[in-house]
């Protein structure tokens, strides 16, 4: 049994903390609602983002963050990506013993390029700090409380640190695999999103099957051949935290990338979408960063590119689509270990 | 223009006659049936394999296998598996010169564990074969006729031929990549009807998302594995004819292969399943070859010996998957390229 601290108590956060009370540890979770952290802790429940799921009663919350943090040296952390810099700024201050902090988070920021390990070493100090863990697969929070099976990869520069997040997890129903790849495991979770936003464009353009397993075959290629140059090894994109990830966002309708490209694809423009969604759609801000990481690194990554088009220059998808289709005859693998595209 | 055959007026050959009969081909498509041929030529339907589908004027079909043959040298074999030898063996006959042999079919032969291409050389002599090429990729039929964007793969050892397919068959909406790793687009096309029986197996179950994406991340993990010992380039698994034909097979419920292991997940013994969807399930012969080639070779395949335990030994699916869930602590990748499982 261990203290862990979990920050944010959305679907996922709160979906983590039950797997970690249902291992008999010491779990506090963190909302930044008091009215929401007496239900969880009162009621045993959290209504507002899984109705349907009653919490282990050993499963404690508070909005008292300083609290939180004093409570363990073991810190999940589940709040938005927008979110993670003010947070990790903020605990820094909380912090006086080196805590290990698993991010579960996916996204890089535009212009500075940063993963999100990159922007928590940024927040916070070396001194606070043991280990950075990154958490990630397909993992629908709604799945997980129902004990669907479900399997993640926990990532860390060094395995040591990387497998005792597998032990603090590993249940009947949620397998963990270790990693020490942090850069390929971030890289995977963010660009995802980007293809997720494009399987809805797809489907709102009325296509089938065919193209969603080329669009996604064809997005591992060119997200393997930019994680590549940035220093990723290439077969984690075949794993959970790559094409595993890549598969649940884009064959779920419940993905607000999907909703938001879906949309798109039948013809709104991008601030009709984005009105719609009413929340933020992580994909958007993503393609923005992929686009601007396939010049910066000189990779071909013509889906993404195409998308950068539709949503910042108003190009019709469509047409988009058409000219990905139309590009010259290709070796399978050339344009991946070659660059020739 | 090019004088081709299409030898199978299936959905699928007929599919591929008409994207060839659109790019200008003299093509003629052989149908084992007399009334199917003269359908097919008068009238421009085949009702019964794409009741909604005209077919291009200049498409002709004929029953007559001999002169099927005598119309090229370029043969595209779209007949199904279990008729390859038979068919091979009676077009041997019929050829007088060397003929490039484009084949579009799925499967590895229990006990024999011979490849499509494989049997194929058995069957026709050498001064009869100039070269074969598969063609594979995630491809529903009723989606190409719909002109909806397809992707496939063209693989043949001698590059120069695969690059010839891919000219032959490039269209706006149908696009071929070239490989020269003909091996590795066989063994994806075939172990991807088990893994594609599997996921019914986990929908019958009633489990969601996240067990569809581990299923199929881990399926191709094993694929790649036993892909590696059988002399495959594992990089060919990331591919369309892979990791693209494994999510259009088990994220459609069209597919047989799926059908069948959804009844096995709701309780049905194997005989009633067959009977049930009365027609062959490739993906059980499949399972049958994955699990004597997982021995034969020393390669770790859990989820295709699962499900060979699901299928010839009675074992209950719901037991069968909390197994895999359960198995001992690994690192993502040390399976696939250490054989450690």
């Amino acid at each position: 049994m261990e203290k862990i601290t979990v920050l944010g108590a959305g679907s996922w956060g709160t979906a983590l903390a039950i797997v970690l009370a249902e291992n008999n540890h010491d779990c506090l979770l963190w909302s930044h609602r008091a009215d929401q952290a007496i239900e969880i802790t009162q009621n045993h429940t959290n209504k507002k983002y899984l109705p349907e799921t009653t919490l282990p009663t050993n499963l404690r919350a508070t909005s008292d963050l300083k609290e939180a943090i004093e409570h363990s040296q073991t810190i999940v952390l589940a709040v938005p990506t927008k979110g993670i810099r003010e947070v990790c700024a903020t605990i820094n201050d909380y912090l006086s013993n080196p805590a290990l902090i698993i991010h579960v988070s996916k996204g890089i920021e535009p212009d500075t390029f940063k993963r999100i390990s990159e922007m928590i070493e940024e927040e916070i100090s070396p001194s606070n700090l043991q280990e950075i863990v990154v958490l990630s697969g397909p993992s629908h929070a709604e799945e997980v409380v129902l004990q669907h099976p479900t399997t993640v990869t926990a990532a860390c520069r060094d395995l040591t640190y990387a497998e005792k997040v597998q032990d603090l997890f590993m249940r009947s129903y949620f397998r963990v695999y270790s990693s020490s790849d942090v850069i390929g495991v971030e890289i995977g979770g963010a660009l995802k999103n980007v293809i997720g936003l494009a399987a809805g464009v797809l489907a709102g353009l009325g296509y089938g099957d065919n193209a969603k397993a080329a669009l996604i075959t064809r997005g591992l290629t060119e997200i393997t051949r930019l994680g590549d140059k940035m220093g990723a090894n290439p077969r984690t994109f075949s794993g959970l935290s790559g094409i595993g990830d890549l598969i649940a966002t884009c064959t779920s309708v419940h993905s607000r990338n999907w909703r938001a490209g879906n949309l798109l694809g039948k013809g709104y423009k991008l601030e009709q979408v984005l009105e719609e969604i009413g929340m933020v759609v992580e994909g958007v801000r993503t393609t923005k960063a992929a686009y601007q990481l396939s010049n910066h690194y000189h990779v071909p990554m013509p889906i993404s590119t195409a998308l950068y088009h539709v949503l910042f220059e108003n190009e019709d998808p469509k047409t988009a689509v058409d000219s990905l289709m139309e590009r010259s005859k290709k070796h399978e693998m050339e344009d991946l270990y070659e660059g020739h595209e």
